[in-house]
């Protein structure tokens, strides 16, 4: 055992001021694990709500910044034994690149809510700043910080499935079932306001996660698509609903669907993959399990939990608690935090080992647009960009 | 009380030969209500199977037929009090038309099973032969004979779901993952022979179960679709998998996934519906629970079980039993014979009450025909007809 | 394949007239296979239900009997290859004995509902007779028809679970919350009336199961028990809920729950067995799977249906349908029907194979005494009857 | 909006070293809202351990005792504003009386593991401490730290199921099915030793949850018990399993069961409690669900979830996310250090409002002591000491 002192990572927030729901997710889920303490933010563009957020918080109140600019050009300036060293973006859409770029070449790692802009070309910009930057830059696809996803990830490439043929994955959400956006709900606003949310409002919002579920649990590269796209809520702006078959490049053929007016539904994300030798299905809402079905023999129960047998490693360091402690939505954040931090602490560059990325980002762009595309296309296969001369 | 003694329905039967699942499947839900007697068959192509069959079945021996030409002829001939009132067909499909007119024509009524034939164009001439005929023809979607699917219509219909929005249905099932079809199962043999079952395999055999589900339980009528169709196994001839976007006359789009690859699935249908007001799901493998999820109110569990508070007539008079004592899927084809009884003995025609007929065949017909043309088409929508002329 | 020609078992009933639960059970489960054919029977005492329940199952006028004294001697009396072979007994508690007593002297099989009788004496005085008759006797204990119940037994035989340790059952129902016997509710009247029920109402109705299926899951003996037994219904003249805790010869303990004021509640048997090396658990609600939970390693779900890999023999040919086809109640109970039939075509005599039979009575009857005399004892532990010498 | 700065509380921690499970609970679960700052431990006898843990938790080097007699004599020699406000008590149970009497002395909050002590005697002692001391005292029973627990509770406060009749509650768990104890497992080792664990090992470990929590959620006292415990695993020393009887003041009677030997089992704590109108039940593995079943209604599926319909005031607070986002054990706990720091911070003193404290500490060694009599007593009914004289 050493005993040198662990000293906990400086990071600011832009964003997330009272009233907005994920910049506290991303604080409870800093706050986690110890590795964190929160120094400085400009919280909200009311500078009420900005000072009162940071009081709450216990930030110093020189460091406390009206607006992004001055925290970056501030943070700058102080001492490096001072400063933050971690940037975390909760912004709506539409500023996640421009903040996010110049944090980078003001020399912070930057931790950005998805989707990683609102067009793929700006993204493909914050790709080339990331690479000159030599900074780290990951995206909270906060779904990829659950245990059970690695699992499931692992038996794939492990080959238990074989050779994959289908993957399902749905996305169904009912809280845009009435017209929110009429009234006063903030959440509902911005994500239904083509200016702030980008080309895509429900595929943005959540497509883009069962999308990059979908890619990261296979392995495999979606390359077409063929989508519809709906506003079932007269006077809405965006889509609401939509579903999209796709193929990849490795021969599979899936379904995807994602809806925001699914009422009665709350957040039930799930994936199914089915392969030559069985097939697999994860939920988000009983994200400790992955139901695995061998070709043939009785369906496994996988279940999370330190120290659970026939856990993979990976699915295993993410596991506080022995099964039967459930953990959840937070820890899966907090999950990608803790490897953020040991990214920080080892000086690694680029992305942050065990954290999404930029290139996650440059997928879920270029799956957002090609799904938008394709709503309102009569073509019946649309190509998605490859982005891998990007990154 | 009445005491007019209550005589069994005489039916006979087309093919359900030793070794095929689907007669004796039959034979079990006509004996559960003791509605009907068994008098004659023509069980198998194979004479010593027939022979054996009926044997087992103690058919008389003058009534066991050499084929379905014999069994009309020789049926016709006989007294009206001994003459079998009902032929069931479970043959291939491609004998479903041929056999069915005959019967009608020679003044059978007939319970066919799905799909009504292998193309639209002979299910229509079908449907011409029955309205000159003035007998019964039901067709043996057996999903349809569960008591909950007819509350999730009569929910639907009540408008306890608002305005439908979204329908999404379902059928993963495993058994064809692998060449199955090579090797001596009948059941994958005829399943993926062209000759046998027509223009579709996945989607003729199962998927047309999903589309008549989703069509009967949301009362709307599918006018478009969009699909792509996959044949996984190497070497196999007709499709295996497949999914289809599409929308309705009443402005509801929708999914529609069958599939024979799943591999770890056994047979589960299942479907949702998204209204304004709250949705539905019902799984064929647990029957007995329609989910009701009232948009802003906790989710609710219909049970099946007769005399249940809450649930509808058609629902309730379908039940045997009181809740917690599971009834399955027997009981849902037995409730299609039970109704096709009352039908004959109230002197129906056409369509019997309660049982699935005609409309559901072309309907079913016009959705393969569509699908499987979808599938090798790259137009992105393509019409499903309109079948209402031919009823 | 033979040709000889399979003819149904002829089977009489007494009681089971309309508006009886149990009788329609019985003749649906005798239909489902086709091995049975009712021909006569005393179904109630009030004649005209008597003749209006005869004339709904098509009986022959002379057939229908005012009692059962009148039906086993015209029975008796007719030739053997007319008379009925089985005599079904669904009458209240107090007649099973005397009724199955009578037709077993008579000539007759018998099969009666449980419990076997409301004396352990009065059972074991059946026992005698039976020995003396060389007729079979089988006591429909439904649940024990289950395929998944016989997997769970097999699993125990075959040590996958090691030496039993702990063993926990329930039968909550819910239907007796109110007090329904001062309406008019026939069911609740007789099962709460100590003169037809015997000494107890929950336990001797619902105990009776979930004990018998303890014995028959485990292959051990119940040895010792300590009860408290209440009825929380004012007025209620038997218990209406109850526990146990017990030991088991083999060195298990174990814990009984039964009741039937737990509102809210359908019919929910479940069953838990736990050993050196793995647990399972069977829910009557959810028949067709057996979760099976090896010590360290992950949850199985063992699966019903016909030719499913790795089910044992005695479940796989209780299972009419492949999985994913759910079997019920009926089925259960048609399975005991299914194996009474083949006992009598077999000659056998005693405990007709596969079928629960007058050990598991006496059994039952030990069971029912030893638990009431617990509830108002202030002994901790009674001894439960050995009953091997009365077998 | 107020902008006056809330600094965390200042907590020390007794217990904890590396290795050990639970003390890291505790610092995740302190965390997670941003309330607290560890600023002080003595977290293992072993001072290698001790110093590493401190190191890595970075605490201040002057600020790593070697005993708790230490940490406790220098802290409270610290200026008021740098000292602890609170000690977290996380050693083997015979230790936690001492230490908690001592920290509450030493004008210290205390939040201890459960159980409160060893023997209802000291902590009967450790109450008159406490009343003497005007400070705080929590029990860290985190289970009732969850939304849906208090949401259960207010349920039954309510008059929603009218008055109970019957309380199951069990807890098995599978993680001492073999004899960890011999070999180095710590957790084991001292769980089941008599001079570390007290009296009793599975009963004092779980089954004091699954008691706490049958009293909280119904509101009523436990007055009489009869148990049975068992050591199934040969040589240990302490009960691994157990059951009991039980009957409240208020005329509800109950089953309790707690078990460390039930192999495949995780964490199963769950209760069922049903009164004349209708049920419910909550299940620690799924805990944002409890599931509500009225009499003669549909089963509701009540939901956790920041602003969820339905949801009380006592669950709604104790909740982070929108429904559908998991929340589980360590928020649980969380919500417990949450309202700790409140009562802290309003000056509240004996039981923090909305944390279990003494009276859930006495109630939990009364049930402990009686349970542990019964399991070797001949006598069928044993009383549960009332200890509101201690309070």
């Amino acid at each position: 055992m050493t005993t040198e002192r662990k000293t906990p990572i400086r990071y600011g927030m832009v964003g997330g001021g009272a009233g907005a729901f994920i910049g506290a997710v991303h604080r409870h889920a800093a706050g986690l694990d110890g590795e964190y303490q929160l120094v400085c933010g400009a919280f909200s563009r009311n500078q009420d709500n900005n000072q009162a957020t940071a009081a709450e918080l216990n930030i110093a109140p020189e460091r406390v910044y009206a607006d992004w600019q001055q925290l970056l050009a501030a943070e700058a300036a102080l001492p490096a034994e001072q400063r933050m060293q971690l940037l975390v973006v909760v912004t709506p859409n539409q500023l996640h690149v421009p903040i996010s770029s110049a944090a980078l070449q003001a020399g912070f790692a930057v931790f950005c809510e998805k989707p990683a802009g609102v067009t793929l070309q700006e993204t493909r910009e914050l790709a080339t700043v990331l690479k000159q930057s030599n900074q780290l830059y990951g995206l909270a696809h906060t779904y990829l910080g659950y245990p059970m996803v690695w699992q499931a990830r692992e038996l794939v490439q492990s080959g238990a499935l074989g050779q994959l043929r289908k993957i399902y994955v749905e996305y169904p959400q009912g809280w845009l079932t009435d017209d929110l956006e009429s009234s006063e709900n903030k959440q509902a606003s911005w994500r239904t306001d083509p200016a702030q949310a980008g080309a895509s409002g429900c595929m943005a919002d959540i497509g883009t996660h069962a999308f990059g579920m979908a890619e990261f649990i296979s392995g495999q590269r979606v390359t077409e698509l063929c989508a519809e796209l709906k506003s079932h809520v007269p006077g809405r702006r965006l889509d609401d609903d939509g579903a999209a078959l796709f193929r990849t490049a490795e021969g599979a053929s899936g379904v995807l669907m994602a809806s925001q007016i699914c009422a009665g539904e709350e957040n039930a994300l799930k994936i199914r993959l089915y392969g030559e030798k069985g097939s697999l299905e994860w939920h988000q809402m009983e994200p400790n399990t992955v139901i695995l079905k061998p070709h043939g023999a009785p369906v496994q129960l996988l279940r999370a939990g330190r120290g659970m047998p026939g856990l993979g490693q990976e699915a295993n360091r993410r596991c506080r608690l022995p099964s039967g402690h459930p953990e959840g939505y937070l820890e899966a954040m907090a999950n990608l935090y803790s490897d953020f931090a040991a990214a920080i602490r080892a000086g690694e560059h680029g992305q942050p080992s065990g954290v999404p990325g930029i290139a996650a980002g440059l997928r879920g762009m270029a799956f957002i647009e090609t799904v938008a595309a394709s709503g309102s296309s009569n073509q019946k296969w649309l190509a998605v960009p490859d982005i891998r001369d990007s990154l």
